[in-house]
């Protein structure tokens, strides 16, 4: 099985290493990093042990890769549109491809590009993060859900879960629009709120008005993705993710880290979109529809981007 | 007719100024600028003209005052408790208390401690502040609503408005309920937002998203209004809120302003009250609910009042 790791970060370069590690035909596309990782490799300090890959297959374009069995998608979903142009180099009869990205609507526009594609999503759970060029960092977590989208080719799919499981991957197997949905429970609220109040998951949770509005906004993605024809999800696994995020040690996600460095915010697929297709089936998400209002403003008035006559 | 001015700030010393100028008998209670006012007087500086008053009836506690005929409280209701024992020494049979006060609810809440009290709302529509001591800045507007909460002596209330018009100060009656939540429909949206997106009003409407959220927000305020017997308030209403604050000066509201200067904002009558009344008649604000919901966490947050254990 040949690997192709598209965006070698916190993400696609955690899992990709550890398929490496070990063993597997893993090839790397890197951008900024490109040139210090073939000098230096690829460093992992990870919770469960640290280690390095001192050689490692890297590119600094996709059409100078491989085919590949399995591509593995780990960009931010801020540049979406590149990502046809991007993987299509790598793609052969029968290759499955893998978002390992957030949110809620990325395959299905993955697949107007490509309509006979193999697509499955993957929901990372993991706190990692790129420290400096050729470094990851792994806090804590790495298990990821594994939802089959559009891969008729059960075959691809074992093979690739028996990889990630052979590599040290917990990796489990869920219903497509259950395991996008009940990341989007958690996620929804919590990217926004941190930005918003410019505030950690901890303070979130321990102040009275804002832990209970994050559940009621989590209860709104409940009650899209029961609308939305997804029954594993309630008001049970709400408190789960509660109780979960209260043993967190204080954590920032990935948008507030994006805010926090200036990069642009995924409020597409993880707000936008995912407001959208419940909109669709007649499910209201005020809360949340004002917090992607929120983060819209916040965005715009950081890139200038207000637009002065928003109506004529 | 004795005029009693309770809390001598961007309002009442407004108002108060505007009365006495034209001869009315009108009695201060001032604060920390008690020594300043008694030496130097009020100074107004007005768009409709600059005049002081350099000799003023001021007092430093409420117990020296005379008893009055009408009673205006002017004060921030974040310290609403007080207002009681403030205004009990002015009170004599008849007397009128007038609260210009933002919010819901203040005027039941005063009646349970004075069940036979005459209370009228005021609605005060000026921009104005106190720049320095014993010097209040007119930039805009300034006509004032009224709205009969309990006022059973016609007599007293109509004096009391034709001293207002003949002070020249545009004054208009309105039945209770429909003052109070008219300005509301502005009230709500725009001094919570300005505080939790950090901006004037004008970037919040040159923002398509907050644009739009901002007509939500209201449309909620309209709705609870109606369901509360409020039959004047509709979707003109809204767009006419919408045109008069594009064609603002930008504006920070009053909330923003204490938010800036370290005061303690008005969470409780400007939101928790009348999203409470709604809920009472069944009527859901989710929009502004959360709004509340992140000004309670800004405000604890800088207070440091963040409880610990909140289920516990």
């Amino acid at each position: 099985m040949v690997y192709g790791i598209i965006g070698t970060g916190a993400i696609g370069g955690y899992y990709g290493a550890k398929l490496a590690r070990a063993g597997k035909d893993v090839h790397f596309l890197l951008h900024s990093d490109y040139d210090y990782v073939c000098k230096h490799g690829l460093v992992i300090n990870s919770c469960d042990g640290d280690f390095m890959l001192p050689s490692v297959q890297a590119y600094d374009a996709s059409f100078k890769m491989p085919q590949c069995d399995v591509v593995i998608v780990a960009m931010k979903s801020t540049n979406q549109s590149v990502v046809p142009d991007l993987i299509r180099p790598l793609l052969q009869e029968d290759t499955l491809v893998l978002l390992i990205q957030n949110g809620i609507g990325l395959e299905p526009d993955l697949q107007q590009s490509f309509p006979n594609l193999h697509i499955a999503a993957g929901l990372a759970f993991i706190c990692s993060g790129k420290t400096e060029p050729g470094v990851i960092s792994h806090q804590c977590y790495g298990s990821i859900n594994i939802g089959n989208y559009s891969c008729k080719n059960s075959q691809i799919l074992s093979s690739m879960i028996a990889d990630f499981r052979d590599s040290g991957i917990e990796t489990n197997e869920l219903e497509y629009y259950e395991a996008r949905w009940k990341k989007a429970v958690w996620n929804m609220p919590f990217n926004g709120m941190t930005v918003v109040m410019n505030a950690k998951t901890d303070e979130l949770l321990q102040c009275k008005s804002t832990r209970q509005l994050i559940r009621r906004q989590m209860k709104e993605v409940v009650n899209a993705a029961n609308a939305l024809g997804v029954t594993a999800l309630n008001d049970d696994f709400i408190e789960k993710m509660i109780d979960m995020t209260d043993s967190m040690t204080p954590y920032s996600p990935s948008m507030k880290l994006d805010f926090d460095y200036n990069r642009p915010m995924e409020v597409n697929y993880l707000y936008s979109r995912p407001i959208y297709e419940a909109s669709k089936v007649g499910c209201d998400m005020p809360c949340l529809k004002m917090l992607e209002e929120e983060l819209l403003f916040i965005e715009s008035k950081r890139k200038h981007l207000c637009e002065v006559n928003p109506e004529s």
